[in-house]
């Protein structure tokens, strides 16, 4: 019957279950005053089929999301945020979690100074933005202690030399592993429907092929379970041990 | 018949045909980097209702959009824009109009230099971002010689003083009308369905009742049409002429 394959399917599939997940989607939003701020092109598709695709393999996701025009994934636990500190806020409350995957394309800087009014052209030269650094969520994730996440997964989105400053990052920020993609214009992967990984370990450097937001997610997601130890299927029984 | 009464409900609204009409609508993008841009809040929803009813009611609009997530409204030439820049292009081109309604809320400054490559976190105190004065598109549409638009409309996106501030705008900027709303954070203004509009003239102020921004441009096309001279129904002929 159809309920029979459907759960067949389902519980094949689900290799995550018992684990608990984080995961950050989308852009931030900064605000310079009441009405303007500074965004980024993120659509958050990458980080909310992460979240669908952990969920549907029975793991507990909360998803962080930025603002994005995306539906909440079913069965994910989503909060809504602006800026990079309820960003923040909101994944710290979100701890203990056994793997977090920071997607969100968090604004490195914020206005120094956030206007109460709207700031008016008064004729003369625009002023220069005095800007100031966001907190890192992907670093403090990685640096939570005894609460710290079994496996931080952290995004690079880059525009040139994409493994180097990858591997760069996962060095400086203490994450486990970075999955670097190319957001140069020409790459079309922000707001687009494909992307092309290259994930970093301990071990080195994996590429993968280029192919859709939910195919990388899957892929994702099969790499988790393994690291976490998870048969390919909870009802297969390993024919020697 | 429904086709008749169809035709008739048109045919008497069609107040504004033989005009031609420029919208602008939406926020404008401006490029910090290849990921980063300076936006606002303006979800286009009240400069695409005011497209969307000037058509109806017979002119011939062209709909110049900022980036949003609107449908573009059907009977309108609509043209699709990041930057400030761009939109004032696109402006330019689409003269010699009757009306020009500039109600996007166009960014007043952009970076002075857009970089190539996203600027990296390098450990230091961020930089200043430097600012520089975007075009201002009312202005220039204002100013435009034998080209001048015979009714140039703008609109004052305010958090204070609104009446006053937008009265000093008209002169300012050298156009006919403003209508000046509240788009303080409390207002709702900003991609919600009301909009609350205070109208500047060379006669003085008049204050519009809280209402959608459907409403808003029903009540805008009037005003135009009476502008024009245009009889409340095109089958009406007056009793005494």
């Amino acid at each position: 019957t159809i309920v029979a394959a459907a759960e067949a399917y389902f519980s094949a599939s689900r290799r995550l279950s018992g684990l608990r997940a984080l995961v950050t989607s989308g852009p931030t939003h900064e605000a310079i005053d009441p009405v303007r701020y500074i965004a980024n092109r993120s659509s958050g598709r990458q980080g909310h089929a992460i979240a669908a695709e952990l969920a549907r393999q029975g793991a507990e996701v909360t998803l962080v999301s930025g603002p994005v025009t995306l539906p909440d994934p079913p069965g994910v636990n989503t909060l809504h945020v602006n800026s990079a500190r309820e960003m923040l806020q909101a994944c710290e409350g979100a701890l203990p979690v056994d793997i977090a995957i920071c997607a969100a394309a968090v604004s490195d800087w914020r206005a120094s100074e956030e206007a109460g009014q709207k700031i008016k052209k008064d004729g003369k030269e625009p002023p220069a933005l005095k800007l100031c650094e966001n907190p890192d969520i992907l670093a403090r994730l990685s640096a939570s202690g005894a609460k710290r996440p079994r496996l931080v997964i952290g995004f690079a989105a880059e525009t040139s030399d994409i493994a180097e400053q990858a591997a760069a990052k996962r060095q400086r920020k203490g994450c486990d592993w970075i999955l670097a993609n190319d957001v140069s214009a020409e790459s079309g992967t922000f707001g687009g429907p494909d992307n092309r990984i290259i994930l970093i370990d301990d071990q080195g450097q994996e590429d993968w092929p280029r192919s859709s937001k939910d195919a990388v997610a899957q892929r994702l997601a099969a790499r988790i379970a393994q690291a976490f130890d998870r048969p390919h299927r909870q009802d297969e029984t390993p024919a020697d041990d």
